[in-house]
């Protein structure tokens, strides 16, 4: 990776220096639309990660409430219904993501 | 798959048949707690789901004005610089979903 990294920084000398951040064109207007686009991108990806972290705290605190009460550890269809909330919403990347949401709300075994 | 989903329905005859969802526990005062946190965390899935779209739609869009101008299809530094704030954020888990968020911002090759 460090080796990758290296080369890669080797190619972009401009951003390695602190200086403007690569957007892949030289165009002045498609480099600032780019930048644009992507700070709402950022702001995204802040609120996934906090809506993340939430949702496996969460998550956590149902199989904890479940099985200090006697229950089961997971509910099957419970998991179904997510899976298949995320599918239709986003197709196969939906199963995927649901997949690693259901993973992060078990917490650790 | 079918099978797997009778068997299951065949476990949890209230589910199945449009009752109270299953909590997988009988204490009603667990239930309840399970039943005010899944609210927030059905909330939340909305919320993942939407900024998922939107987050999808503007990367895509990055890639079309990148490439519109003669620019790269890709740029490198600017995916490890998403890898590397989900992962710092969420662990192995940010890895796995950044590579998913990547890969649906890339849209159809």
């Amino acid at each position: 990776m460090a080796a990758e990294v290296a080369a890669e920084v080797a190619q972009q000398p401009a951003e390695a220096n602190g200086a403007e951040p690569e957007t892949g064109t030289s165009a002045p207007d498609a480099s600032q639309h780019i930048l644009g686009l992507r700070e709402r991108i950022n702001e995204i990806d802040r609120e996934l990660i906090a809506l993340w972290q939430e949702r496996a705290a969460l998550s956590q605190q149902v199989g904890r409430t479940r099985m200090a009460s006697g229950g089961t550890r997971l509910v099957l269809s419970r998991e179904r219904e997510i899976l298949d909330r995320f599918r239709e919403a986003l197709g196969a990347d939906g199963t995927q993501l649901a997949l690693l949401l259901l993973r992060a709300g078990r917490g650790p075994l």
